[in-house]
């Protein structure tokens, strides 16, 4: 299968270099094809710019997505842009790896999904969540924090994680059509000895050999809502997002 | 009272555009003093990069958190993020308006973040959360979005607003100390006509004269919590964030 995993940390002495090299290995090792996008390596360039469209369909009031569309549509992206759009349409596993920058995706990575997964190509004209563009695909989420695993349980100081991270999850990855799997997290990296980061390493290799078999995180289809985009009667969420959606839970103040 | 606008759109004749030029004579005509940060017109480079810092700690081995408070301690932070830092310690609300990008902040406005939310300025030694070193301030989100307001609540196909948001609620804004507002939410611009537009502005400048008035978001406090940063027997979950830890909630699978 082919995988692609996008990287996001510049130092090539770092603990997450580490657990890039040792998915490359783990993967090829497993007879993978592997490509890598090393974004700080790239200088790849974050900012949305309307001068990203060299041929605007309307040039006095550029509106990102749809001259998006406009550029897949005529061949007009951005080199680099197109470059990285095809080899997110190459990939069977797509692995977003990267230190875990305010509880989210540091800077250089959302701009790189505010720019790859471009409107006409990952999703458009009712191609969202199980129906998106992608569909057929796997995405993980691979990230390092600083912080400690009973922060972010659900009753943790920091929130729930799988709320945190439904943004992404659901608003990128499973907008798009991917089937997510769990996120591999490692946590706390600072505090930890030498033997036990190389254990964290092993341990995410471990993880990498299910990248094709472990099981999807569940969400609502498309099928599940209304023409107004409402969970239809009856209907249970599946995930955490529609949660206040459960019987008898209204949750906090809203 | 003192009031910083940080804006992350590139076109001076956008909808976004609009809602700033109002936000600042609102505000102004309040007697407050603003600044902005436009983020675009400052061409802010969002990128997190080692060599922001001239004189690191470590320097055979950035973190970039910890060279933040190194250079934080020794005045050596970059001459355009320590003036951003010297407007966020300035102002006594924060607003972050943005048209919203993959249920986030773009990639320019991460970077904001990232870079100016410094820790050893805005957090750090155990100042998080109610005891934030940002803590008295309030801050708001005020953005853009493509997407009908049916699709944002408890049961709609992109999940609960307030899950969506909680990631930059609590743990940007929130983390830091700020009291956050409910945000401002300018839903389906691009489906709307000339005189409904014109009505959003003005419901903007209705709400913004509210800014040091309104009722804050509710969140449980770091004294709610144990030790080991999980809430104690006996206190209720205040947020959405903690909705799993609710009597007889457990929630879809996880």
């Amino acid at each position: 299968m082919n995988v692609l995993i996008v990287f996001a940390h510049f130092d090539a002495g770092s603990f997450n270099a580490s657990l890039l090299t040792t998915a490359i290995e783990t993967l090829k090792g497993q007879g993978h094809e592997v490509r890598v996008s090393d974004l700080y390596a790239m200088n790849f360039d974050p900012v949305t710019r309307p001068t990203d469209f060299s041929t605007p369909e309307n040039p006095d009031h550029i509106r990102y997505d749809t001259e998006q569309r406009h550029a897949v549509k005529t061949g007009t992206l951005p080199a680099d842009v197109q470059a990285e759009l095809d080899k997110l349409m190459w990939c069977d596993a797509l692995i977003l790896q990267f230190p875990w920058y305010w509880f989210g995706l540091p800077a250089i990575m959302k701009g790189w999904v505010d720019k790859v997964f471009a409107m006409g190509a990952a999703y458009g004209q009712g191609q969202w969540y199980n129906r998106g563009a992608l569909k057929g695909r796997r995405a993980m989420l691979a990230f390092s924090t600083g912080c400690f695993p009973s922060m972010c349980g659900p009753d943790g100081i920091n929130g729930d994680m799988e709320i945190i991270l439904w943004p992404i999850q659901n608003g990128i990855l499973r907008f798009t059509g991917f089937d997510v799997l769990p996120p591999h997290i490692s946590h706390s990296v600072n505090y930890k000895s030498h033997d036990q980061r190389r254990q964290m390493i092993d341990d995410y290799a471990t993880r990498l050999r299910g990248l094709f078999d472990d099981e999807p995180l569940p969400f609502n289809d498309r099928e599940d809502f209304t023409k107004d985009w409402r969970l239809k009667p009856g209907i249970t969420p599946r995930a955490v997002g529609q949660i206040r959606a459960l019987p008898g839970v209204e949750g906090p103040a809203s």
